[in-house]
């Protein structure tokens, strides 16, 4: 735990003098004030984020992280759990939606198996496995304590991997066959809403999947009532990878590096780290809102406000690599335009 | 008119066979089918447009059109008409939004003088202009059928000659201090809606410029209620550049290349290009919904969603320009994606 909270000791509230000079910057260009919208406001998150009037995004990364659920064992999901280790594969092999939409952002894509049930035939990942998927959240906690802290543990580690590397942007992707079922207990138990409100199709569940997976959640959700915390919310029902993604994030803001919030699975590990390190909030952009009911609902439980709507579901950080060139675009706009005097403009009338 | 109508006969209705092809294909890639939410279906929007089962968007070109408009005499900008000719030296020189959107989404840039008031220093731009600036359409019409007709098919001859050099994609974006007043009076008109809820502040009015703003488009509405069909209205109420966006938009949608529409201005302009030829819609992909309210009534009227609502208002083609790495994505998804079958992944439950 020491090494947790010196983690969340490192995470330093944003420093409004940055914001104040950017929009300064901001409205000398050649434009409008505040033509640019949601752009212009893209460009000051990050520029307070890193701590800079110039920010820059060159060095991009999207770490996946994957781990199976033994929730899957009650039949919520529609795909069977050996998929999530052939994902892997297909991460490795460069043939996922998330290799594609990386490369066209030119961003590194690191592959992080956090406990995926079945053996990964051949290799390009990181092994941190803590076990073969988590354990069942019907029948008892998801993940003993220690796992939860390895879990997170091991997602600090990659952060300071990735900033020694001189990473500018990091986005959490996620893989795991049945983690929008934990994900949902997450978002239902923080955002105290009815396990009904928040359960959705994931992978593309029919009606009769999904009426068990409401009953599921909701009896989870009355089993893990009780819990004290973040860490404690992980343990009880779990995911391996959320835990990773929670210790990424708050790894990454230590660093004053904005995270991108990617879909539902992401932005519940957002709402556990956001318990376990509350001023980490400062450092997330959310990419977009997913098709997933919960996701509005965790995002707007964390204050954020989407970039996109275009009812994505697939996870793997799809959503956050998309709007990884409108970020840049953002900081371009900031380096690159001209001045109403550099240009010899005029302003305003009067 | 005879080159008009040629250029209307050339939109071909959307090939209903590409469209089942490419869902086909995005059914088979390795992700649950639909996921991509609607990076998939603008992947089937490009695709079908282009008539082809491998969409590109290699080749990316931004038409700025600029010129003046005479209602400015009555004082609805912020902005003197002055700004119009220093903004398209800006173009010209590389350091307005556009410039930097269009740079960073590897798209050319060209910058058409349609009309513009006062001459314009430096070279750098295609000079087509037709006079300086429309007349006052509080005190007639904008400009002669004529020049309305000149407006066009300069629009259409600028398509030509990119279809020729092999544009992929092409966004029309616009400059004219006081052209959100005359796209005010066309979404007005052809939407049917009361000049208050179709104004907006532009490029920032305060309040007693707005109020003055919302009459005189009242006023002109009144004037001009009698408008017969597209090129009519385009003729009481011009803009030279909406003219040109309209005819490059005929232009384009012949040579079945996807239109991008940028802001309220080039949406105003998609607005009478629907009028002189409907089929044109079908080649139209709206980027975002600007922050001005007629806007959205445009789109609405277009049955066009918007891919944005980031609360832009500049103009120039940025909306557009923008989202020009979203549709390259949605291409490389299609083109780079490995199938179920060659990942060897396995299918859906039961």
């Amino acid at each position: 735990m020491k090494k947790l909270k010196q983690a969340c000791a490192n995470v330093k509230p944003l420093d409004a003098g940055i914001r104040r000079l950017v929009q300064k910057r901001l409205d000398s260009l050649t434009k409008p004030p505040g033509s640019l919208g949601q752009l212009e406001e893209l460009a000051i998150r990050i520029a307070e984020i890193q701590g800079t009037e110039s920010p820059h995004v060159r060095n991009k990364l999207v770490v996946v992280m994957a781990a199976d659920h033994g929730v899957c064992e009650e039949g919520v999901s529609a795909y069977p759990s050996a998929v999530t280790a052939q994902m892997v594969k297909n991460f490795c092999e460069g043939g996922a939606a998330i290799n594609v939409l990386a490369r066209h952002a030119s961003a590194r894509v690191l592959v992080v198996d956090m406990g995926v049930a079945e053996k990964i035939s051949g290799n390009g990942h990181l092994n941190y496995r803590i076990a073969n998927g988590t354990s069942n959240f019907l029948k008892g906690a998801a993940m003993t304590e220690e796992q939860a802290l390895q879990s997170v543990e091991t997602g600090m580690g990659i952060a300071d991997e990735a900033a020694q590397s001189g990473t500018d942007l990091i986005a959490g992707g996620d893989m795991g066959i049945g983690n929008t079922t934990s994900s949902s207990v997450i978002t239902s138990l923080i955002t105290k809403t009815p396990a009904a409100d928040v359960v959705g199709r994931g992978t593309g569940i029919g009606n009769e999947v999904l009426e068990k997976k409401i009953r599921v959640v909701h009896e989870a959700v009355r089993l893990h009532s009780g819990w004290r915390d973040g860490m404690d919310l992980l343990c009880r029902v779990g995911g391996f990878e959320i835990g990773g993604l929670a210790g990424l994030m708050i790894g990454v803001a230590g660093q004053q590096i904005p995270i991108i919030l990617d879909g539902f699975i992401a932005t519940a590990a957002a709402l556990i780290t956001a318990e376990i390190c509350p001023q980490t909030k400062a450092y997330m952009i959310a990419a977009h809102c997913s098709a997933e009911p919960g996701h509005e609902l965790a995002l707007r439980h964390l204050g954020l406000e989407p970039l996109l709507r275009w009812n994505m579901r697939l996870g793997e950080g799809t959503g956050a690599a998309l709007v990884f060139p409108l970020m840049e675009a953002a900081c371009r706009i900031l380096a690159e335009m001209a001045t109403f005097e550099s240009a010899q403009i005029a302003g305003k009338l009067q």
